[in-house]
């Protein structure tokens, strides 16, 4: 099935995350001790720490969000890992799927049998304004930030240029945030564990609470096409385009193929992954995709022996929700310009033929951004474990892929994994 | 020779640096470019940059120093290397020695056969008590920074512990400086480009000049014991024990073995490597050495099937002066207990049974954190190739080591070469 150059193959045999939201009175540390905790849980045939062998840490930027740098040694010794091999990985929002692309790598190698694979961000210690200058960091900083913008405004510009190009209206990114809301609900690990129709009801019953006019919204569209349900941000991105500022951590255990069984009967294997960088988005021909997505997207398929189609659920870098619909182009699953389409008639739902983002995707299940890679590839596991719970897509389940997005796409990493029977 | 577990070797064909210093007119970006420059020149059979498919960039944390992070693409797309795969590795100082690692173990792997490993820091933009709080993020901020620690207070416990274990005298210490200010003199890129009797030379010219009493220092151990020639940093680490703060990059460029001889006929290769980690320094059961050193050494030796005896040059983490002494017993030259008295004997030094930090060592030549792990290594192309002009180290040279400590020691890494003819 693979074509794969590896001389040996790599799976992944465990997965635990924290839940993902505002934590005042936890660290980067604590979040990370929860993960581990939950992924040791999770391995069928029992995990033993001292078959470890390192730690790939993806994180963004501890140094900014808490003032701790060398975060890898020290997580690894909190949960009484040292001296194993230590390091963090950082390619801003993609640095947790390209952690674990590198473990994989590292494991391919001979190197390793067993590594740990984790993402970490703690951001709301700071206030919102600082969250957003340590976030545009990643963006370049000497020619892009001068010019007024920050992450936001990236992908208004890419929103507005795809809905110029391929004639989209407002409404398709609506039905992404109202998507990822249901899935999110489902997931008790989401940091908005709530449907916009949710969030509809709590505004109304606090406008009668307060004695306020009570808005009279027809529906979760209309909710959305509202300022006072959904302030604009950066035309066209509102509100609920936006993924929000999150803590969190995730955890997977990577071992070698070989080994596979001695954890699981029903182990994943990365089957697929590449990885791709790009220059700043004022450098690009084009801002109604992302070139890197479409070169890792192609690097993984070809490895995999795999086309978009085999795919039967994919967690993709919805940081907005322009980026959900230009991933669904980027990597194959609708031609270009029908993403927005496919978004309006449900075919990335849970019961559609393509499912997307079912864990609430960054939207809805959070985005500490180091995190969020690995957040993803828990998803996966889940999904194609069967023990999704409630938002369990039916069928069965073979190929899922993990499409991660750093900055405004300098850096795509992608990875398809692969359960066998 | 080896017992090596990679299923294929990996060799260094390629290696340039930018000087290293202080340049408030440069960017990261702009040192990037200058050590890239340097390094396809260096290439001997000529350098391809579309064979390169991955740059793996040592960095500490351009997040504090020049608001920039995700700054592995940026550098890439600089330089003209876009869509390659690209990431930022961090673990302190130590970040530009465990990229190389990384780098390496792609390419054991087989998903690459041409990888370019960068290092780059540019720390002197801010001001340097600014400095002095950004490197301390690499210290456990939660419970080592509130007591009052900075990094000089780090090594200064760990130098009193030394002194006190093992009865070596301050005087020890000074050796250390005076050798490598000989070696950086020698160096036309070290920062400090100077001996100290240049530097005590300058000091009594500027007092003549300006009228004052001309300072009367018989010696270099003269000048280093006088406050007025050496203030003190952190007791028993003064000013001239300590690296300074500095700005630089340096590349190198690594390729699967088989096809080192398409690139130069003298390619190193990579016979060795070892990465440990370890909790804060308030963890540890000793003060007078670096444990996750010694691990890492002990797995480079082993992987290389040599012994300390079999190395003929060292360039080891000298970010203060007791570091050096501790590396060199960590790393077996000397006994425990023995490697100030080594360096008193001049056994370090160039001309010595055990040479290093014949490029002038963190101390003289700079320590740009991110980037020094990878400068180490073009010490050691340079010595091992014999192109290290006034510095070169005599005899047949054929084994050369890197070492590379994160924080007080919570990351390691070794990297053992091997010029083969």
């Amino acid at each position: 099935m693979t074509n794969s150059k590896w001389p040996r193959g790599v799976a992944v045999v465990g997965a635990g995350m924290s839940k993902f939201g505002s934590f005042p009175e936890k660290s980067s540390r604590d979040l990370f001790v929860e993960a581990y905790l939950e992924m040791k849980q999770s391995v069928d045939k029992g995990f033993d720490p001292k078959k470890v062998e390192a730690l790939y840490l993806g994180n963004f930027s501890s140094d900014q969000f808490e003032k701790q740098a060398h975060l890898a040694p020290i997580v690894a010794s909190w949960v009484g890992l040292s001296p194993i091999s230590t390091l963090r990985i950082e390619d801003a929002c993609a640095s947790g799927g390209v952690a674990l692309r590198q473990a994989a790598l590292a494991i391919a190698s001979g190197e390793y049998d067993v590594v740990l694979v984790g993402g970490l961000e703690k951001m709301t210690d700071l206030h919102i304004s600082q969250v957003t200058e340590a976030l545009a960091t990643a963006a370049d900083t000497q020619f892009e930030i001068p010019a007024g913008f920050t992450f936001p405004g990236f992908y208004a510009a890419m929103a507005t240029a795809y809905m110029a190009e391929f004639d989209a209206p407002i409404e398709a990114f609506y039905h992404v945030s109202i998507k990822n809301h249901q899935n999110g609900a489902l997931n008790n690990k989401a940091q908005f564990n709530q449907t916009i129709s949710d969030i509809m009801a709590a505004k109304k019953s606090k406008a009668i609470q307060k004695g306020r006019p009570v808005p009279e919204w027809a529906s979760e569209i209309e909710f959305l096409g509202d300022p006072k349900g959904n302030p604009n941000i950066a035309w066209p991105m509102a509100l609920f385009d936006c993924s929000p500022v999150s803590d969190g951590g995730a955890v997977v255990l990577l071992v070698a193929e070989h080994l596979a069984k001695e954890y699981t009967d029903t182990p994943l294997y990365l089957i697929g992954s590449g990885q791709a960088s790009d220059g700043a988005l004022t450098e690009r021909d084009t801002l109604s995709s992302i070139p890197a997505a479409q070169t890792a997207a192609k690097q993984a398929y070809e490895m995999a022996g795999l086309s978009p189609e085999d795919i039967d659920i994919a967690e993709v870098h919805d940081c907005f929700t322009i980026a959900e619909i230009m991933a669904s182009e980027d990597l194959g699953f609708f031609p270009r310009g029908e993403g927005w389409k496919a978004a309006i008639d449900g075919r990335t739902a849970r019961d559609g033929a393509r499912p997307i983002n079912t864990s609430g995707g960054l939207k809805a299940k959070g985005h500490p951004v180091g995190a969020s890679g690995v957040g993803q590839v828990i998803e996966i596991w889940k999904q194609l474990r069967g023990i999704a719970g409630e938002r369990q897509v039916g069928g069965d389940l073979r190929f899922g892929l993990a499409h991660n997005v750093g900055g405004s796409g300098q850096t795509c990493v992608v990875n398809i994994f692969e359960r066998r029977d």
